[in-house]
């Protein structure tokens, strides 16, 4: 078992020694995600070129080995986790951002760059990338294209594939291609740039992303809005969409989540507080200002409690520091969590926050909700303690009835975190097995050894 | 040759004898689209559920029979033209809206619907579905589907894919998929949705779209502005969309433009001017008469002589009514017109604008451009005569050096008519022989019979 020796000396000659490594630390370095689960990969390369994958890959399909491309493995479904072992191929220094053309608003990068960097460097520039998952200073673009991305911003600005133009990608057979365009409109033949995005890295290793940016807002307004019922602040997201004002945020938090982050917050919050909505407006200033007065009504007439706004960027940028704290905090409750993106029609929000908290309480397990409340996009978090049997089983039955219940309510198991190993045996019950065949059909035209990535999305 | 009586006595028994014909003149009618390419069917069927056309893919996968999906045929590359013969598959008497949904902002339909009955279905409700084709009032959505149909409004809203949430679709095979969600997000697995959108019937046949809506904006403003030379209005359109103002749609009109439709305009056109831009802005009602001032001054300080503004909703109609009006007005220059949708970067257009006027002279024929210029996507139109052989050699180089001047420029060939039959053999030049070979295996996935519509994008 395991990659042979003169394989890796290959690998060596293709990348360099300082570039390839089989030492035990490191690789339990690239075994794991942000799910936690791990598996030991056999070894790791950190390729520097796009024709350093290319050759990577060539030697991959000579060799029959399993390639699994990683960006900084903050996934959520393992998406990266080397499962079947073989190579993890980093990109880490594949992180150069190649162009910033401010004539045509878009802008060239590798897949190693953080996405965060990708913000800094065009907002200096007055443009604007929105898509903005919570983990945006940590995770690499690479990895957004591969699960398609969303974040808070997509209420009024989509995800990440309403702004990937076009890619370069390595095929497993070694092969560059190039796809999409550079302009804002393009369909020459079938649409192979929003078929790898999302694709998990099963199809192709992208070495290049064009990106389409925006004109930098003006103008940018957060309120924090607190409600004494859950069910209130879920029925107020519903009425804000209807208001022809497109919040660019509509965030929110339920009790549990405001008792872990009441230090992360600059104001206080009260016994009777049960939920908190961020929401936040950009656009031409007076547009934003006006907005934010009809918003702060409307939510006033859905019985908010409170309603403020951060009066400096510094002041919004503490509540959205405390929203981006969550996720680590959570582990206060309990060593281990599930976080499942569900994502449910608006109006069905108030049901979803309902079946929670009744799983809450039938599951006897913590289950904490927070999320993108303007698409209808609610990360549900099972806290558990993975070494109590009973409580796994407990959680895996939580998962079972709020993917049920999800999909009841017309809604998708998976907003933004994509399938990966966690959600796969969920997938036939979501899209069927005649669209599993026609995806197994596609991977088999990419990679007909089934060397990229396998054991994903679907077996 | 042809299709045998017994399979078209099947035809009738599934969806009724006076939906089924082989009468000449009617397969004349299902022959041809905007392109003038015409190719007789063997038949014609207009099928009225989705289960007829499941009944019809089984039995066509059977008899091994060609099937080419028709909307009402306003295709500009011969998308839905029967160019191996088969049997043409209207879908004009599926054309009900099935449902708006007020509260989760999406729309379910059929894929015979007119767009601009979604349109006028969903304004009446207050909401907005931005994709608005120059067509609109005559094309189906399944049409706009089949090839990602774009419009004016691209600028700021996006083309038909960023609009599409889920579509429901038999395959060659009569099986039935439903695929996407109907919520703002969701990754769950390939992305069959946008694979299917721009597949030009090639893939699958659509039955059902659920469609994201827009709240309706408050307010439209909608300016033309008046140049002396078109380079400098080329060179505005740059300009514009840099000052954090996206208009919904900034078109172009050039000189020729101006002279054909100047019967249609409701102000008159001097002597010295040589182009015309139409900015629309759309929004909140102070937001937009800001932007409003701010692109008036600036196209002022880029040269514009005039700046007009709309003071009514009927005035701004009369101008967007010449402007559609200028696709079937070029027949008055000639006979014949080859309309090639280019899409090269905002930045690019000045000299795109030169390379349209120097094939004219090289050519010998008039080539009239006019489009969509917000977003770079150009409609240049070789006009000729069909009957002088000279002159269909000079119109087909003028269209190979229009193509690959644009793919210099780093462009597209085809920013929303598709590929489709007359760009079939330029597609290689853009894409590469790999993505086609990717494109073909894809094809055979869904469609390994190749009955679905053959002889389109690629052979």
């Amino acid at each position: 078992m395991g990659i042979p020796v003169s394989v890796f000396r290959q690998l060596r000659s293709i990348s360099g020694k300082a570039y390839v490594t089989t030492e035990k630390e490191e690789l339990l370095c690239y075994s794991y995600d942000a799910t936690g689960i791990s598996h030991l990969p056999d070894g790791v390369v950190f390729p520097g070129s796009e024709t350093e994958i290319s050759r990577i890959l060539q030697l991959a399909s000579k060799e029959k080995l399993i390639v699994v491309p990683r960006g900084t493995g903050s996934g959520m479904t393992g998406g990266s986790v080397p499962a079947k072992g073989g190579l993890v191929l980093v990109t880490s220094r594949m992180n150069k951002i190649l162009s910033i053309d401010e004539e045509n608003f878009i802008i060239r990068v590798q897949p190693g760059v953080i996405v965060s960097d990708i913000h800094k460097a065009v907002e200096e520039k007055g443009l604007f990338y929105p898509p903005d998952p919570s983990s945006s200073s940590v995770c690499t673009i690479g990895g957004n294209i591969g699960e398609c991305a969303g974040g808070p911003r997509a209420v009024k600005y989509g995800v990440t594939r309403d702004y990937v133009l076009g890619l370069r990608a390595v095929l497993p057979s070694g092969q560059v291609i190039q796809t999409g365009v550079s302009t804002a409109k393009g369909v020459a033949g079938y649409d192979l740039t929003r078929l790898i995005v999302g694709s998990e890295g099963t199809l192709a290793v992208v070495t290049e992303i064009t990106l389409k940016l925006l004109p930098k807002p003006l103008a940018v307004k957060t309120m924090a809005v607190l409600f004494d019922s859950m069910t209130k602040a879920a029925r107020t997201v519903s009425g804000i969409m209807k208001n022809a004002i497109i919040p660019r945020c509509v965030e929110y938090l339920d009790e549990e989540c405001l008792c872990l982050i009441r230090d992360h917050l600059s104001f206080d919050i009260a016994e009777n507080i049960k939920a908190l909505l961020i929401i936040e407006l950009d656009g031409n200033p007076d547009a934003v200002e006006k907005d934010a007065e009809q918003i702060r009504e409307f939510c006033f007439s859905s019985d908010a409690l409170e309603v403020m706004t951060a009066q400096t960027p510094a002041e919004a940028q503490t509540l959205w520091e405390a929203r981006k704290a969550l996720s680590p905090v959570l582990y206060k409750i309990a060593a281990h969590k599930i976080n499942e993106d569900i994502v449910v029609p608006i109006n069905k929000i108030p049901e979803m926050v309902e079946v929670a908290q009744r799983i809450q309480r039938t599951s006897g397990l913590r289950v904490v909700s927070f999320g993108h409340a303007g698409d209808g996009n609610i990360h549900c978090n099972i806290m558990y303690d993975q070494s109590d049997a009973d409580a796994c089983e407990r959680a895996k039955r939580a998962v079972e009835e709020l993917f049920s219940e999800t999909l009841r309510l017309g809604g998708t198991i998976t907003g933004e975190h994509g399938v990966g190993m966690t959600k796969r045996k969920f997938l036939p019950d979501e899209v069927g097995e005649t669209q599993i065949n026609l995806m197994r059909g596609i991977k088999r035209v990419f990679d007909p050894l089934n060397i990229l990535n396998p054991g994903k999305i679907f077996e």
